[in-house]
């Protein structure tokens, strides 16, 4: 089931990030990286900080093709993109879910205190998106949006404290996507968001 | 007395990512990330390019705390911070001495040669402040602002030519911490700085 | 004959991040950075990506000197650059396809599989700019300008292809070289360009 939502993941990734290269008028490469890297990058980032050499989409050459087909198809697609914009951001929730219950799960396996797992979900969760905004020159939106990130630390911890209650693998990953998905959802709906604080000091 | 100066460092850049996340009209948990990041990416980046796994934060993590405590606590104080802006560029050119220094050895254990040393040293020094100014969309002011990334060069020259007379190590820590913080403070107060050139060729 | 092709390619590619440095009026030491960053990020960005420690360039400190020295040259006959237009263009494209070539060959050392191989490249090849370009606020060129990033894509691709028939290796390289280089120049004087997409959708 992980394996299934981390393909649509990084496949809804690769188009928002196609989508993003091409409002900058990028060319067909800059589009292909740029999606390459929106749906790959949290993940390789996150590897280098654990030291999880090979990194990850090193070892399966097919991520490379499925996410620059994914930017391609978007440009065929980018039309009618927008009627679809419902089921883009349902498939964007479920990616930012799966991402960040693959990091903590790399981060367990390889043996990180609790703190470090759960930065290495949230790590994997955003900076694909904050690689690309980086590249596109935007401001980083994860950083801004209605519950995002948020969404993706309160994943993090209810994935780890129900795994501490001892329940079972299955109905653990069932309950965080259910929540995640259900609070990203609810955010965007009702514009939910963290409190920003303006800073007017000059120091 | 590193460490306690390093506690001083990673507070004191946190803080400088909170404010500058605050200025950008970032949510809480944005501010977290940038003070993090800030207070840490330096290090990071050096042990990334060292080759020196596991990266330092992920083996302490009251690190995390401690940085994103602080990033909270800036917003819990911004109204009074321009009063404290003195105290703040002190312990900020504290921080720069101290990651320079700690950059340094980080270099030497690992057995690489001394000019490797010395970028290791200004990369701890400068690249938290490059992190913070690229996520929040500005000039790198490392690369432009009164004598601050060369006081980390000066730094790592002067404590690799002490330890090779073999002065001892309290000295050697005492003069670096002495002649950098002093010379961070003339440059602000008298404005010094390196010569720029400008460029109008479209070469 | 790679190894020289190398030393012209991160001389080339310091003198343009010393000029996209100067423009954004950076001083010395940035001036500095950028140069260093520029020649040197791509190949770092490989090695850190395959997980090939340490680092190139911290095992030869002399590109340290030879890349910041470029950097500075390049302060001292600024005004003079814009003559040498021509000759520098050359030297840039030689350097995109040494730079595509060597990060080929360390991913083939390293055992990697095809994809991952032409990836190594075209990082190699690109990434430098890329870095140079984020830290000086502009919108990352290669994603944009007349067949560069695709040259690297078609260099790689050739040798891979030749290598595989067996050709022998100062030809392949050879082969690699013309082809490179004559495209991109072709490209420069007719203004060849991928076909890019303009969205205005905002999903």
């Amino acid at each position: 089931m992980l394996t299934l939502a981390y393909l649509i993941a990084i496949t809804a990734e690769a188009m928002t990030g196609a989508l993003a290269a091409g409002r900058r008028q990028m060319d067909l490469f800059g589009v292909s990286l740029i999606a390459f890297l929106t749906a790959l990058g949290g993940g390789t980032v996150r590897d280098v900080l654990l030291g999880n050499f090979p990194v990850n989409w090193t070892r399966h050459p097919e991520y490379i093709y499925l996410t620059i087909g994914a930017g391609l198809f978007t440009w065929l697609i980018v039309r009618w993109v927008h009627k679809l914009r419902q089921l883009f951001l349902v498939l964007d929730a479920i990616g930012l879910v799966a991402f960040t219950l693959i990091g903590c799960n790399v981060g367990l396996e390889l043996g990180y205190e609790l703190p470090v797992v759960v930065m290495a979900g949230i790590i994997t969760g955003i900076f694909g998106g904050i690689l690309r905004d980086i590249l596109c020159q935007r401001e980083p939106e994860v950083l801004h949006r209605e519950l995002y990130a948020s969404v993706s630390l309160i994943v993090a911890l209810l994935y780890l404290q129900l795994r501490h209650l001892g329940i079972n693998e299955d109905s653990t990953l069932l309950a965080a996507f259910s929540v995640g998905v259900l609070l990203r959802m609810c955010a965007l709906r009702w514009h939910w968001q963290l409190p920003t604080f303006q800073v007017k000091a000059t120091a």
